[in-house]
Formats: structure tokens, C-alpha cells, sequence
């Protein structure tokens, strides 16, 4: 029943100055010393079940079946939200109820669930405000051991989803649309994917964009790549999840046009 | 001799943008190709030797018999300070002697130690400023492959500690306390745990609480967790390591209330 | 032809709040499930490639023979830039030609190379954004599986390399440099190697030292380690990959001296 190369991953918002995270691998490999560990990140905002969620859409379809994804970003711990095990498209995640796996497990996607309370896969004593310790470390680790996820805990059928902003498009026919997240370079990620632009556009004739965000930016081309703009001229390009980006060639956008998640953008279809 | 399931945590001040800790990774590889390096966390603040001391005493116990801990947070590099290889409760520590591992190995814990300095398991060169990479990773990658703790130096009967403050109980009954460590989240750790609390109240009958903390805050009653008191409210409750911890749910209570490392609160039981 | 113990080490601008280092490493293990990844560092500074230069300089050459090093710090993502896969000191590197090699791999180094262009070795959609995920990744995972480098692309004689400035002997024989990166403790790391110091001095009797910096600092001795000094006061000494390094011990030198990148600084040998 071993599954030894098992990979388990990581995701927090806890960081890595404090001794969170250090405390979960230690639970891990006291249970598994053959798990093999794999940091996704830690940096997640604190709280912010929105980015984590993004996150892991943009991660976890990369790995291979029978990857265990443990992920706590989790303001509710120690309330009554419960702790879940799913697995979805051969892959396993452990994470709080919250919506945090919401765009891994969409409602498109077939999965089986357990609430996590069986006290044989956690610590025997469990703190109320750390569940990444004491409950989703051990069942990971049981998990990764052969342990089979009925055995974790009572079979869920719903899952708590998150409400996600989604692009309107307006009167006029242009679309409405948010940035949902700022990554490391600034750039903006908006709520826009390249599968609902194309059947926004595809009837027309050739289409010249328009995209206004900000006090007075305006975008009236997509380019390929952050170099196809001087350095310093804003952009419009399909990231690489196939989302809208706001950018500006080795700038900071998000700095640079004065730009937060959840502010607006509009664009125009001339 | 080999132990090829050893695992050597790595601690350190060092953060991840310059070459420090990768280059004791590679130290660590060479040695021992085999080393199964967990990274615990490299984010303590620079050179804050009790930062890492809290840090290793809410994580080193959830690891198992063997594990090889690598400590470096080390203001005093290239002077006469020790490199200590200390072997407490199964588990190894490699560290400098400054106080760092005085959580892990209080007086009451039984302990070998050993200065390193035997010249057959450091580097041939030894920079003054940088001891992570030309004596404690290379010791501790020697040790993993089943060196002996006494072949990499001379014993050492005693070992820095650190002089944490510790609660006072005033005259009026009321608890002096202080704040010593404040996590990602902004959570307020202090110098209370739960035995001493235990101590201290077990004779009276019910008691109620009242915590006072920065300018005018007053807490008068423990939590449970996070979620127990309104977003924005400040709360008290027993931390994941059974400290007193002063929060605010899903906010900073640190930059909410203005209150930093050593700040007092006092604890009144009514 | 498996190396089943080949290390693949990352290096990235990326940071860990966004999913980008999370994304190549699912890629990688998906490939090679046996792959060992180590992270070297994800928090180079966003887009330069004189900050991962010096990164990799002070830690690839403690890494064995075979390692494979991925960096991608890659501003020029999408544009005509090759993707390089390098062999030299046997050792491989995987990264865009930016210069970012140009420390390890230098004008005298001897190596092979070839542009990553095989369809079959990197995945079959590329984004425009993110070789890291699409090409460098791949790449690393099917040569750590075995596949020869010359089968990844093309050869390549030449490489991009960085134009870092030189210390400059003046006409008075006093030596201008530069400050070429703070590390975390606010270290300043100069240009002056210890080798072209020694040139510069063996004629000398007893030398004295003047290292001019920033706008009243004068410092007049070389120290052996940071704690020579008292805490506070500033200090030279020849840093841990022998270059002369200005520090205050215990505290930020380039905050308290009001030093950036770039900025010159003079020193007279008396």
C-alpha cells in the first residue's frame, strides 16, 4: 500500500520566519520519512483564500496523479468549517472548507470529499488555532502511507465556493471587467480568460481593443510578451493562464498606475 | 554507518535572495548526496538569536530521532564563540554557541555537546564571516553519513543560555508579562504559558480575566480561537505552543494596537 | 542512462506568493519523479541579472559534478533571446542568454552550449511569458533523466555577457570602485577582489588602509570578521567569496550609511 514517491506539497500563508510551516514538515516526516516534500509557497497574503486559490490553479494541474496538496489558508481555524480531503482529476487536497480550492475543483469538476475526523490520522491533541499542524499534516502523511481517504473521515457532497467577480458585458458591448491579483512584478491579472474573449469576438471583423484602467491608462493593442513595449509603456498580453494582464515592461504596474486588486477595468471592442 | 534517511533541517537569518544558504546546500550535497535537506525557514530576523530560539522550540520536537538541526544565526561569527555540535533528546544540533538552542536544551534537558573543530570535517578554507558554509553544513553533512558526534571535537560541559524575562507576579496579584516574539500575522506571543498560568490560578474559584496591552486595550475574556471574537476585536488565547497570545481576528494586532517586541502587558485575574 | 541522483537546483526572480516557482516545479517532478530539487533562492530581486549573476557565483561551485542549475531571470521573456543550456566545471546551466551566467561561466571557462529548440524537450505549448515553466524546466527534467544535452538544440559559441564595472587604479594610486549588491544584513559588496588586491599592494611596505563612502565615512583598518568592530561602527573586511565588503556590526550599513548599488567608493592605500 506504500506509495513511496509520493509528493507532498505546501501552500501557507504563513511564512517562513515563524515556526509554522517548520512544525508541519517535522508532523510529516515523524509519520513518513519517505515523503518527499515540496514547498509550493508560503508568502500567500495572511488570509487572502482568493490568491491561494489562484495559486493553486495555476500549480497544482502540473503535477502528476497522486500528488497530495496540502493547503492552509485558514481564518476559520478552529471553528466549526471542517477540514477536507478531495481528490479531483487523481490528484489529492487537504485544506480547510473555505472555498481555497474552488478553481481546482470547480463545479465542472467530478471529485470525492471526506470531512477529516478520524482522531486515529491526527495528533491526539489538537490545538484550536493550528489545524495545519495537527490535523492536515498527519492526514497528508497517513494519506501518503497508503491510507486510503475513506478512511480519514464521512464521505461531503458540497463544497464551499467562492464568489468570483465575473467580466459583465455592458450596454454599450464593452466588457467590465477586476483585476483578481497582482503578482511580484506588478502585473495585473484581471478576471478576463482567453476562452471568454474568443466567443466575445469571434463574430467580428478584425477588432482593435481599448482598455482603459486606472486614472487615464489606455491600451489599444495586445502584445505577445512584456518586450514587444518600450520599458515603461503600459501593455495588454494573454499570462500565462490565459488571463487578461496589465503590465509595463520591467515596471511595476500595479505602482506605477496607482492599481489595487479588485479595481475596475474596462475594454472596448472598436 | 550511513544513514541514508537522515534528515538535516536548515534555520537561518540568512532570507533567500543572496548566495548564503544555497551555498551551504551545496556543501551539505557534496558531502552527502544522499542528505535529505529540509528547509525549516531563513527568514528570522537578522541576527535576533531569541527570534531562532522560539523558532526551533515551536518546531524541532515534531521532528524524529536522528534529525540533524543546522542553526545559523550568528552575530558573533570569526570570534572565539563555539561551534557546537550538542546531542539532546535524540535529535542533533548544529549550531553557534550565542544561546540559540537554550529553548531546545533548557537546564533540565540531558545533553553531549562537542566543539567543532576537528579539521577533517570543516572546510579547508574557512572564511571568518561565513561559518554556515565552512563549519556547520559541512559537520553536519559528515554526521548525516555516520561520523561520530565525539570525532568532530572536544566536549563541552556548558552551554550559553539566554536570559528571557519571565513573568512576575506583582503585589496586587496582578501578572507582569511581556511580549516576546510577534508572528506573520501580527499575533502578540507572550512570556505566559499555560503552567504557569495553571499554577498561579489553580487555588481560586472562577476567575475572570482582564489583560491590559498597549494604550488603552483591555481583553476580559480567554478565547478559543481566532474566530471566537468579531473581526477586529481584540482577543486572547492559548497559542499552538500554549503561550498566552493576544490577537485580532483576521487583523494585525501588532500594528492594530502599536505594540512591539518587550512591550509589557499585565494580567489581572479578577 | 538515468542519473537517478542528479540535482536540479532554481534560482528565479519569482518570489513564492505567486505560483511560478510552484508551477515549474510540478513540471519537473512530472517528468522526473526522482528529480531532487533544491531551491536555491526565488527572491533575486525582480528582473536583475547582475543580482543572480553574483547569486550563482557564490553558490553553484560548492554544488558536485552533474548538478543541473536552472535560473531564470529573465526580463527579455518572449523575445528573441536564446534559452542556453551550458556544460562547464561539469556542471550544467539552464537559463535565458542574458548574462546572467557570465559569473560562472567566464570568458576563460572552458564550456559547450546549445539553444533549447527541440520540440520534443520542452512543452508543447509555449507562453509567451513564462519559459521558466515551458522550456527551462523541461529541459532540466529530460536531461536529469538522461537525454544528452546536444539533443536539446543547437550549438552555441558565444554568450551574452555582463559588463560589470572594475575597480579603476587613479593617477594618484588611490582605487575607485563600486558597490555591486547589499546582501539582507545590508552588507555592501564592492568590486575589489582580494586577488587584484594583492596585485595592487605586494610591491607596498606596511600598508595602511582609507576606504572613502557615502558622504563622511572613512574607515582606516581591514577586519578579519564583523565582530572586530565595535557595535555600530563601520568596517572593511574581505567577505566570504573574497570581496571587500563594508559593514557595521550588528546593523545595516547601507541604511545607516545611506549606500545604494552603483554608488562609488575610494580607497587610498597610505
Amino acid at each position: 500500500m506504500t506509495r513511496p514517491e509520493t509528493i507532498i506539497t505546501l501552500t501557507t500563508d504563513f511564512g517562513t520566519r515563524d515556526c509554522y510551516v517548520a512544525a508541519m514538515k517535522g508532523v510529516i516526516v515523524s509519520i513518513n520519512p519517505s515523503a518527499h516534500i515540496v514547498d509550493l509557497g508560503h508568502e500567500i497574503e495572511p488570509h487572502n483564500v482568493v490568491a491561494a486559490a489562484l495559486f493553486l490553479k495555476g500549480s497544482a494541474p502540473f503535477f502528476r496523479d497522486g500528488t497530495i496538496h496540502v493547503v492552509v489558508v485558514d481564518p476559520g481555524v478552529g471553528t466549526d468549517r471542517r477540514a477536507l480531503c478531495i481528490k479531483a482529476g487523481e490528484q489529492y487536497y487537504i485544506a480547510p472548507d473555505n472555498g481555497v480550492l474552488s478553481l481546482v475543483v470547480t463545479p465542472e469538476t467530478p471529485f470525492e470529499a471526506v470531512a477529516i475526523e478520524n482522531a486515529r490520522y491526527i495528533r491526539s491533541t489538537v490545538s484550536a488555532t493550528f489545524h495545519g499542524r495537527d490535523v492536515f499534516a498527519p492526514a497528508a502523511a497517513h494519506l501518503s502511507l497508503g491510507v486510503s481517504m475513506n478512511e480519514l473521515g464521512t464521505a461531503v457532497e458540497d463544497i464551499v465556493r467562492l464568489e468570483l467577480p465575473v467580466p459583465i458585458v455592458l450596454d454599450d458591448g464593452d466588457v467590465e471587467a477586476h483585476v483578481i491579483h497582482i503578482d511580484r512584478f506588478g502585473n495585473l491579472i484581471t478576471n478576463v480568460d482567453k476562452t471568454f474573449w474568443e466567443t466575445l469576438t469571434r463574430f467580428g471583423d478584425k477588432v482593435n481593443i481599448e482598455i482603459r484602467i486606472g486614472e487615464s491608462t489606455v491600451i489599444t493593442q495586445m502584445s505577445k510578451t512584456y518586450g514587444d513595449a518600450p520599458q515603461g509603456a503600459p501593455l495588454a498580453l494573454w499570462g500565462s493562464s490565459d488571463m487578461l494582464e496589465v503590465s509595463i515592461n520591467q515596471e511595476n504596474a500595479a505602482r506605477e498606475l496607482g492599481v489595487n486588486v479588485a479595481d475596475k477595468l474596462t475594454i472596448g471592442v472598436r
